[in-house]
């Protein structure tokens, strides 16, 4: 069933260095196919769209360095439809941007709000846990989704429920707050007790609940808003404007000022829900993580064209010329990512230490960051 | 001093696999700059220039597929001294055939017969050494030069002494036998025991005494050479003829047979010399050994324009293309070789068995090889 109250955001202004050589800070994770044959923005485009009509409910919000590529990515998402930040504020004032761009007209439409990054192994059951989550949306609930923690990580946030849930439930549960990355011992309690499931940056309300937020909570940039969004000269007053937006997370700005919960509250007070999600989800955080994700030879060497392998397991491989061969002899777990101007050596269990490539570029060649 | 009695010969008609992807079957390592700033042909000629007038007493021996690369990496040399094997008949044929070249009007010029692929770090020693082997070669012997063992490496045949020499020596010395590539036990006994010598594949003797050994030795190869050394169609005798020719090493088919020495011996009974040298030679056998010859960083990485190198020690890395970075995180010890249409990376302590490789690619990338 497709909906035609429903809007998705797709959040795409990320500019990591944790994917160089294949990311730059023109062409950020999102753009490039880390885990499957598309960008990871398109794939993330393409999971939803069976929820809605068409690709005009999708809103994409972004900076103007990666404008014209995203566009490119995503020839069939209306031009007005791309929400361009003329400054990086982080989550908060494009978000409440949205809501107020859809809720100007259809304030009872649904948002659900998706990083552009994330992968999903399990496309239906996204689908299926999303669509719980809108219904309480419509119902006037600001929902969010945790992903069952599969290990003690300590790269996430967590979201602490309530209440211990019931076995098996998975309806929406309140959210009793936000936990920030947390230590080893913690995130081991956190998996071990069952009452913690990580946060994946999405978020899922009614137009009016978050203006109505945004109202309450970030007054500053709700003010700002009325500067810009249907003003006679919208460029020029986004232009002006938006930079004095409050620099804040969703997180931050708003989740984590929603009430308690609570049967008798009422509005916001009523505080955040929490759908618990379990379909493969992955951040894909690093070149390691994309080798985990990504097809595999007998060996467990990524499956790619241009690989011959002697002796050699569990690399990495990425090669974006597809007339080079990338010969690997009598090596295990090293991460190989070449393209036009940079090749990268190193162990995968290095591969959160790719920054110190990139600090060290920044000085000696920052034409190639 | 300079001298006009002199030619070298300079082998070129290997085609070793040893050094790919920088290598190929019609660029073989002898056209590439492994162990200095030039193809280590060139550096094989300019190394020996001192000792002669000019590059018209320089000879270039090797097959057609390389022809064209050796005449434009060395274009000082005349056209006519570049003697082309229509076929490959190993070392004795092309080495009598610039006997007979040389011989037929200046008998008593010396020939120094030099590979093409090795590595002197003293040139000047290297020279000095030389000039004792054409001392005794003026004299009517034929002369090798035996390379001080540093250990007791497997890979290389042994030249034995006829005697041990006294400490110190370091005059032409007469020869016992040509030992095989030894077992290690043996070579360590060589290394031990002070008779032994490296073969480093380099022979002086006068045009007229190699003549004189090859109709003794090589009847047929004399017989031969006589059909097409200044025949009145020489390209086409040459092409008739040279694939008739045994395809046998000098060292197998001229230096073994020479007489066991002994004074009162005449000619080629008097047998081999050899002059002991120790001028820092390498054959340059594999990338492990370019990576010890090569200029390096503090962290003992190559040092080459395009590395960015955060926790990684002794690398070898050679790449082509100078736009493109190579940035190292993490690894240790291995070779990362980069080129317009290939990339190889392996542990440097699996350099010998680049050939899996090219083996491989012999079936999947023929055009790669």
């Amino acid at each position: 069933m497709t909906t035609l109250d429903v809007h998705f955001l797709i959040l795409a202004g990320g500019s990591g260095t944790r994917f160089w050589p294949a990311s730059r800070s023109t062409l950020p994770k999102q753009l490039l196919p880390l885990a499957g044959p598309s960008p990871m923005i398109r794939e993330t485009m393409e999971r939803v769209l069976p929820l809605v009509r068409g690709p005009e409910q999708v809103l994409i919000a972004g900076g103007r360095a990666t404008e014209a590529a995203t566009r490119a990515v995503l020839p069939e998402v209306p031009a007005a439809n791309f929400l361009i930040e003329p400054a990086a504020r982080n989550t908060a004032p494009c978000i409440a941007w949205a809501a107020e761009v859809v809720g100007r007209t259809r304030p009872d439409d649904v948002l659900v709000v998706l990083p552009s990054d994330h992968h999903v192994a399990d496309p239906v059951e996204f689908r299926r846990v999303l669509s719980v989550a809108i219904g309480a949306a419509r119902e006037g609930r600001i929902v969010t989704i945790g992903i069952q923690p599969t290990r003690p990580d300590t790269g996430f946030g967590y979201i602490e429920l309530a209440t211990s849930p019931s076995k098996g439930a998975t309806g929406p549960t309140p959210v009793l707050r936000f936990v920030e990355k947390p230590s080893r011992a913690i995130a081991e309690a956190f998996l071990a007790g069952g009452r913690h499931l990580w946060n994946a940056g999405m978020f899922i309300f009614r137009a009016r609940d978050m203006m109505a937020a945004v109202r309450r909570h970030l007054p500053e940039a709700a003010a700002l808003l009325d500067l810009f969004v249907g003003a006679p000269e919208p460029a020029r007053a986004l232009e002006e404007t938006f930079p004095k937006m409050p620099s804040v997370s969703i997180d931050v700005g708003i989740m984590e000022k929603l009430g308690g919960g609570g049967d008798g509250a009422t509005g916001d007070d009523r505080g955040l829900l929490v759908v618990p999600g379990d379909f493969g989800w992955s951040d894909v955080g690093s070149w390691l993580a994309a080798w985990e994700l990504a097809e595999k030879t007998a060996e467990h060497n990524t499956r790619v064209p241009a690989l011959v392998a002697v002796d050699a397991r569990r690399n990495h491989v990425v090669a974006t010329s597809r007339k080079k061969v990338v010969a690997l002899l009598g090596v295990e777990g090293l991460a190989v990512v070449e393209t036009e101007d940079a090749l990268l050596v190193m162990p995968l269990d290095r591969a959160q230490d790719v920054r110190a490539i990139v600090d060290e570029l920044k000085a000696q060649r920052p034409e190639l960051v």
